[in-house]
């Protein structure tokens, strides 16, 4: 009955609800950009703001000075910390979110003003709407709503927002890490409403993210760039060896074919590969997105098995080559080649890159070349892998079923939300991507949007997600 | 006798010859850059009144309007025809030479200011000191010292000087065409001095020259860019069909895999063999100065070859992928590969461009990737190999072995000088490269030199080419 009431009353405050999101896309609260640095700051005191009237108590961890590329520097936004509840006796959610977004400008094809927060038939454009301010502020939505209606929430629950997640979300981890031991503490879940539904209509839980591990492969042999009249014919060209050596790193199907990077991964288990049956996910639309015709694999279990819990390679360019339009008839001097690996559980990126550079050193000594050879390994980042079977995604599941009328998809993605292997490791407990927004939401791109729909229906779901909590 | 006196003359004169260039060099003839461009028109002046009083009749040859990539307009520097005597009983000689320069900046790493022309250590610094200034007033200087001495010129000069080398030469192979049955219509010879000596000490003649085909590969799928997080392993990427198809090209060494190229190649004759005998050129040091241990080849012979006589490819870069320092994790959705042929006789474009779009076009079908692909021919320029056998060559032998005590090298060069065949194509005579400079002026670099030596012993031989010409 609760939930029930929790709904109806959710429909009747829709407008206000938009009103509030309309005020948060109004403050342009772009981290990337200096200029707008301030309104990041606005934007998280205005949630502190929001939040205190709902009785949380918060504070705002200092976070420091960013030294910009440019050599200037510039205060990083604080971390605001929330804290509703103190009962011994309940369990306590941890919740993430991020008051900063990327940036936006009318002039690169936006249909309205990206920080003005406009209806179009259901759909409610701007900047940050459905990243991340729409599912940050549904939260709040779904919090004042079980208070207006006297409702207790069965959790204690905690908040961390930041401002510089579309900026690699600088001092956040260090922040984190010295209050493991004070606010972290009792944490008993963290759930995150900032990634994706994998369609537009059927929600989904999301309990896997790939790593990355980055490479550069730098082939170098002259002083400096020569012209390819006077010297061609005579120098081992650096740009011959690189094309080489990356072309001998997948087959034609992107197959990996570095030596013992397969055998890491970890084998498909009998329960993950029933997740895949129920999954709702149209190749033919999938492939009409992206705009090709044949994909590597066409079934859709391997086509979201490769996306989400297979190893990928991918070659990105080459620093150091003639790269404008146009003709230009140099013989690079140093090229540097740049790849990555989406990296999935069993592979630890300390493994990997080892049998990486051992691969293209390999290759080196294959090809012959006396120039110079140095296979580096940028940085890293570990695949997160959860339990979906843990009573706190079986909570989750119920909840969104109870709003949808559906089992929700457990879904992984094929990035990565660095922030979530954090919070696992800080807290050692269940951690947790309910998404609200649906695939075509465009975050980070021109246009983003919220469908009222998720808006709403979202705000539901995090209520009734609050309320399942005390069946665990 | 007549060649002692002139040297002679030439040496006594080699002060004031210095203040010529000196002049010269002090007017930033820079075509390229639009604000220097007045400067261009002054040097054409200037060179002029300098002609006028040789008593060689002069006039500029309006060359229109050019349209500026930022889209404004700019007036086209004058083509300056010159003519000194119109004795129909003698010979007639034409003489190319430029008064535009390449753009210089002392902040770019001169020592010295480069339009101001500084002696140290024998050597004139300063921007065209060497390219193609000096040769230029050289010629003049020659002329100039036999009038003195009343040593009769035993031919008719013709000059054509050009503004805008440096930028393309734009509008000079029209304006020569237009005057092909005219100015152009009984000249015997033509005579260029803009290239360099293959050392530092012994004098050549330049007989050969490269073209060149450019090639764009281009491949392409999705709609736009992908995230390889999110796309990664069900994607036929774009980079990697493209170092695959450019890794196929050639071999470790260089050597070219395209069906068909090497047999359009000119075979070797005796005679060409034997020239590479006796020139002068030191592998170890040409490794010194590109700053590499190895080359594709060892042997003197060799060496001149594969830059001389032999076509060559060399990949220059990729548009389209991402190219900057740092890390990026994109899948590209369309890359352009740039290549380019170094051609030689008997390729000619046309043949070279059929067989290369034939080979990716196989390569690609080899390849069978999905994905879009276009293997286009960007621009193309012919080679140019002059009879080296032919009595005009052997004059300027003749000329530089008795100025230097050395019989001259015959080379060629790698690189392309288009005028060389615009010039044989329109006269259908022989054309001859006669250069005056050393290998190490550092044309179109920092710190262009010419040495007094090169200066004052260019102007002797230019005037010892003069008085053999009366023998063929
Ligand atoms: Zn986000
Ligand atoms: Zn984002
Ligand atoms: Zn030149
Ligand atoms: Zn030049």
């Amino acid at each position: 009955m609760a939930y029930e009431l929790i709904a109806s009353e959710i429909d009747k405050n829709k407008t206000r609800f938009i009103e509030r999101l309309r005020e948060a896309v109004e403050i342009p609260s772009v981290s990337a950009e200096a200029a707008y640095r301030n309104e990041v700051f606005r934007m998280t005191d205005w949630t502190q703001a929001n939040m205190e009237k709902l009785g949380i108590k918060c504070r705002q961890i200092e976070n420091g000075i960013e030294d910009r590329p440019d050599g200037s520097k510039l205060r990083l936004p604080p971390i605001l910390f929330g804290h509703l509840g103190e009962d011994k006796s309940k369990k306590t959610l941890l919740v993430y979110g991020h008051l900063d977004v990327q940036p936006a400008d009318i002039h690169d094809g936006w249909n309205t003003e990206p920080f003005k927060l406009i209806e179009i038939d259901g759909k409610l454009f701007g900047r940050g709407s459905s990243d991340d301010k729409g599912p940050v502020i549904a939260w709040l939505n779904a919090i004042e709503t079980m208070q207006a209606l006297n409702i207790e929430i069965p959790v204690n629950i905690k908040f961390v927002f930041e401002g510089m997640e579309e900026s690699g979300s600088t001092g956040l981890d260090e922040i984190l890490e010295q209050h493991k031991e004070e606010f972290l503490a009792d944490v008993d879940w963290t759930c995150i409403s900032d990634n994706y539904w994998l369609g537009k209509e059927k929600p989904c839980l999301t309990y896997g993210l790939r790593g990355l591990c980055y490479y550069a492969v730098e082939i170098s042999a002259p002083k400096q760039d020569l012209h390819s009249g006077v010297y061609g014919g005579t120098i081992y060209e650096p740009m011959n060896d690189l094309v080489w050596i990356l072309s001998r790193l997948t087959d034609l199907k992107g197959n990996i074919l570095v030596d013992g990077i397969n055998e890491l991964v970890a084998p498909l288990t009998e329960d993950e590969l029933k997740l895949y049956d129920q999954i709702e996910f149209d190749v033919e639309a999938y492939k009409q997105d992206v705009g090709v015709k044949t994909l590597t694999v066409d079934d859709k279990k391997k086509v979201l098995m490769n996306r989400w819990r297979y190893p990928t390679l991918s070659i990105h360019g080459i620093e150091g080559a003639f790269h404008g339009p146009g003709a230009k008839t140099v013989i690079p001097a140093k090229v540097v080649g740049k790849l990555s690996i989406r990296i999935v559980p069993n592979m630890e990126p300390e493994q990997t890159d080892a049998l990486v550079v051992a691969f293209l050193n390999k290759l080196w000594k294959e090809r012959g070349s006396p120039n110079k050879f140095r296979a580096i390994p940028f940085h890293s980042g570990r695949p997160w892998v959860a339990d979906f079977n843990h009573p706190h995604y079986q909570a989750g599941a119920r909840a969104l079923e109870k709003v949808y009328g559906v089992k929700p998809d457990f879904t992984r993605e094929g990035g990565s939300i660095p922030v979530t292997l954090t919070f696992q490791n800080l807290t050692g407990k269940s951690v947790m991507l309910l998404p609200i927004g649906a695939c075509d939401d465009m975050a980070h791109s021109q246009n983003e949007k919220i469908n009222v729909f998720n808006y709403i229906e979202g705000t539901k779901a995090l209520a009734a997600y609050l309320l399942e909590l005390a069946h665990i």
